[in-house]
Order: C-alpha cells, then sequence, then structure tokens
C-alpha cells in the first residue's frame, strides 16, 4: 500500500485514482472545487465531473488543502487541464516530499513555450528527471472508470520508477506496460490530436472506414519521422501511447478533436466550429506546433501541412486529402 | 488504356474492375455465373454482388468465356474466393498471354497447404515472381464503390511490374503506393483475421474503444514480429496494407470475422456461431495457423495462442484477455 495523492479531479484524474485505489493504494484526490473535495470525502462521489461511479473506492478521499494533499505522499500524480498546469503547479512547488515521484496524466503541448508536458511539470516543480513518470495510453477515461479492460504505458528515465507507479497502477482490469521512452510517450499523446482532427473531418464530410483507416496510417508515419528526429524510439509510436491511443481516440465520436473536425468537414468554417464547440479543440494550435517541428527537425509534415491549410485557408476536406496524396506515385 | 481482365465478379473483383475502368483502361470482367455476365455485360449492373452501384462504366464489359476473357489481357486481375482460388486458376494456366502481369486481390491462406495467395497464384499459373503483383489495403469494396477516397498498397520485386499496376488503378479517389514486399504485404492481409475475431469478440462482451485498441495494437505487435521473422519487411505493417487495413477491418461492425468474433463474446460455442454466420470464419483456421507459424519461427504469438484456446476450449473473453496479459508486469 502506497500514499498517492492526485492532483486535479476531473474525469481522467478521479478514474485514475480509482484505478490506484482499487490495486490498493491510499488514495488522496486535491481540488480547487469545495464541491468536488466534499463530494468526494463524504459521500465517494464526483457529481461534477465522474457523475457515471456511483460509488467511488472508500480508500479514496479528497482535500482542498494543498498542504495536507501531499504531505504523506510517496507519488503525486498531476492531472491538471495542460494549459493550466504550470500555473497550478507553482503553490506545490516547495512542499511536495522530497523524494516523491511525480506522475504526469497529461497530454498536450503548452502555448506559447511550445514545450511538452515532462518539461512543463519539472520546470514548474523544479524536478529531477529521475523523480518524473509520464502514463499514457489507449485510455478513455469513461471505460476504464467502467473498468473495461485496457492497457497503458508508464515510461521514466528511471526504471525503479517507472516500475513503482506501474506496480501502483496494476489492476484485474488496467494492465500497464511500462518504457524508458518518455519523449515519445509525450510525443504520441500530444500530436495524435492533428490527426483526430483529420479523421473527424473525414467523418463529417461523410466518408468511412477506408478513409479514417488511411488518414491514421499516414499520420501515425508523419509522427514517427518527427518523433525519430526529435529522439524518441519510433517503437513507443508502434505500440498503446501510439497506435493504440490514436485508434482509440480516433474510433471516439465524443472526443473534442473529433467532434472539432467533423464541424470543419460538414463545412463550418473555423470560427463556426469554435462557436459551437465552446473554445478551440487542442488539435488546432497542435497543427501548427507539428508543422513548425517539422520545418525545425527537416522532416516533412504532409498532413499537418494540409491541416494548417484547412484551419487558416478554409479548404475543403476533399482538397485536405488531394493535398496529402498529391498526384503522383511513390513508394509507401 | 491497356486491357485489363478480372477473373471472379464478386464485391471487390467488380468494384476494383470499376477503379480500373475509371482510371481510363479497357476492362473485361469474366464469372462463372451467367447472369452476373449478362447482368455486367448487356446492363452495366451487378445485382447479385454489387447492387449498390446502379450503373457500372461503359469501358467495363464481361463473359464466361475463358478463351475470351484474357486472350488481349496485358493484367489480369485475380479476384477469386481464397480457397477456391487453386482450382479455379488452373483452367487458365495454358490461356494467360506469356507476358501478361497477374494481380492478386485476394487475402487468405489456403487451407490444407498453409500457403499464401502469392505461392497459389503463382503455382496454379505456374508464373514467374516477376510477372506477379500483390494488391492490398484498408479497402473495404463498399466504400471503393461509392468512391470514396481510399489508398492502397501494390506490391511486387519486380518494380516496373508495380508501377504499371499503380498506374492503372490510379483516380481521384483511388491512392495506389508502391512496395516491394509481397511477402509483407500477403502475411498483413490474412493474419490480420485473428485480431479482427478477438477485437469483434471483445466488442461483443460488450467493451469500447479503449480494449478494441489494445488488442490491436498488441495483436499488430505479434504480427510484426512473426512477418519480420519470415524475411518480410516490419515497415509493412506499420503501413496502410498492415495497421491500415487493421483499423478499417476492425471498425466496420460489417466484416465476416469481426461478426463472428462478436457472438463468441456474446457467449455462443463456436458451433453456435458457426451455424449463425453461415460457415466459419476466416480468422479461425488463420488463428491455428499463426500459432503453429509462431512455432515454427519461434516468435511468441499470445494473442493467437489465446484466440486458439477460445476456439478448441471455449475459454470467455475475459479469460482470453488474462491469458493475453498475464499478472506481471513488462516492458512494452
Amino acid at each position: 500500500m502506497t500514499n498517492i495523492t492526485v492532483l486535479g479531479a476531473g474525469a481522467w484524474g478521479t478514474t485514475f485514482g480509482q484505478v490506484l485505489a482499487d490495486a490498493g493504494n491510499s488514495v488522496t484526490m486535491w481540488a480547487i472545487e469545495p464541491e468536488i473535495v466534499e463530494g468526494i470525502r463524504d459521500h465517494h462521489h464526483n457529481a461534477v465531473r465522474l457523475p457515471s461511479v456511483e460509488r467511488l473506492p472508500e480508500n479514496m478521499t479528497a482535500t482542498g488543502d494543498r498542504a495536507e494533499a501531499v504531505r504523506d505522499a510517496e507519488i503525486v500524480v498531476v492531472a491538471i487541464a495542460a494549459q493550466a498546469a504550470r500555473k497550478a503547479l507553482a503553490d506545490f512547488r516547495d512542499i511536495i516530499p522530497a523524494h516523491a515521484i511525480v506522475v504526469s496524466l497529461m497530454k498536450g503541448i503548452e502555448r506559447g513555450t511550445n514545450k511538452r508536458m515532462d518539461e512543463v511539470v519539472r520546470e514548474a516543480l523544479d524536478l529531477p528527471e529521475n523523480r518524473f513518470v509520464a502514463v499514457s495510453g489507449p485510455n478513455l477515461s469513461k471505460e476504464i472508470a467502467a473498468r473495461e479492460p485496457s492497457a497503458t504505458v508508464v515510461a521514466s528515465t528511471n526504471p525503479y520508477a517507472a516500475a513503482k507507479v506501474a506496480n501502483a497502477c496494476s489492476t484485474s482490469y488496467f494492465h500497464p506496460f511500462t518504457s524508458n521512452d518518455v519523449i515519445g510517450l509525450e510525443m504520441c499523446g500530444s500530436l495524435k490530436n492533428v490527426v483526430a482532427l483529420a479523421v473527424g473531418m473525414a467523418r463529417g464530410a461523410g466518408y468511412g472506414e477506408n478513409t479514417a483507416a488511411m488518414i491514421e496510417t499516414r499520420g501515425l508515419a508523419e509522427l514517427t519521422a518527427l518523433g525519430k528526429a526529435a529522439g524518441a524510439d519510433p517503437k513507443t509510436f508502434a505500440g498503446l501511447a501510439g497506435v493504440g491511443d490514436l485508434i482509440a481516440t480516433c474510433g471516439s465520436p465524443l472526443s473534442r478533436n473529433y467532434t472539432f473536425g467533423a464541424n470543419l468537414g460538414k463545412g463550418l468554417t473555423v470560427e463556426e466550429a469554435t462557436k459551437v464547440s465552446n473554445g478551440v479543440a487542442e488539435g488546432v494550435p497542435t497543427t501548427d506546433a507539428v508543422v513548425a517541428l517539422g520545418d525545425q527537425l527537416h522532416v516533412p509534415t504532409p498532413l499537418a501541412f494540409a491541416m494548417s491549410h484547412v484551419l487558416h485557408e478554409g479548404i475543403s476536406c476533399e482538397q485536405m486529402l488531394g493535398e496529402l496524396f498529391g498526384t503522383e506515385i511513390t513508394a509507401e
């Protein structure tokens, strides 16, 4: 049994807290919203963010007090919205125990800095590399909350830290694999949103499985090449956090990037889609970040390039696919 | 314009014939059924196998006469049911023009011999390697018949033959890539049915995207390892004919292996599922073939092994997943 604190009680943070509790740990959720804290602590229920779970485990509690939350933590899990993480973590910088492992569940690229979440977390907490762990995989929270069988990847440059976290989240329905490729894991989790946007667009335009599969496959090849040039292990992209997460994300019409893309595919402008979605999807700024990364690393990024023309010039799905494939026949 | 003959007027053969006609070729379909020949030749309609297409192209005709069908063919496309191919092709052995390229659209492993379709076609026609081409990818025929955007892989050890066939089937909606990895392409197309069976089973048991994505990803890793040991290029498995076809197949609840697996997942026995499906799905014998191939090549095949226990011992989906993952935590 390990004392574990989860920072942030959104759908994924609360679900992962339940996994950790099911694995036998003592779990404390920290949230800023008093009604969420009270709900979890007094009623074992997160009515705001995870209403589908009627009763969270007994060995799971909550607090709104930062110092109390992390005081006894051996593992601190960070599950805060990607763009809010740096600011929120600043308040924890001096109070996280000196030997605690810090786990990031977050996926995304920080706007403005274009930094990965491992960089954001480590900078914000002044955390050495050997205490950082990232978790990513085909992990739609709703299904894991319902205890459906899922697998994930737990990555750290420190194999002891990865093993400790993998052990802490291993249950009959949640199967962790370990990896040392933090950069690859982070890149998969954030960059796939460009592909999800494109697949959503094709679905919105009325196309079926062939078109989606072709975009996913070509997108995966593009992300793999980028990852390789950035020092990641190409195998990560062929694994659960890469193709696995891509398949789950593109298979779920509920995901934000998919829905945003689908609205573009139906003919809405970016402005209209943003209004309908109550804000822009993560894949939109990520598209520009991928194009910039490709330029920097001298890796062609035809899908991100075509999607940037969708987002900035309003080309149609058909034109996007035309740009993606060109007219020449080439080796795959 | 090239004279092309398609042997077999099933859904995929007729659809590919339409692609070839749309690309500007003169296309002759050969079929054994007089009503299909008459329908295509006189009414540009294949009411039996591809009723969704109201009017097939004008430059597409049909005949039931073998000699007439292939007499002027520069390219002969074979689209016959995998298990019937060897016998059906024997009648064409002495009449296919000496320099014609032969293209296989078939996916599967011949029962009894465990041979790939490239081996079956070449043996049946006594065809040299440099005249053989295989086509495979995420190509659900119904969507291509509706001219939705799709991509495919055209593979031959002879790059001129691959280029000739790729050129012949390139249209605004159908985009071929070339490859020299015939063995990899053939393995992807047949072995993926084991994965489709397992994904169907998980769906039938009520599980969602995470479980499907995890099975697809681990299945892909298993097939890639097998392919590598058999002399195929692992990149083929990461491409359109590998992960691409797997995504399209597992995303389509209409596929035969998916449906068969779904019935097993709902609790039907193999006998009951066979009865409901009017016959056994291709993935069933393929499962045993994969286990045998793994033994022969000394490659672990945990998914095929677990699926063989489903098929021969009737274990449940939960038990199958338990076998697949074991209880130990390992590197991915």
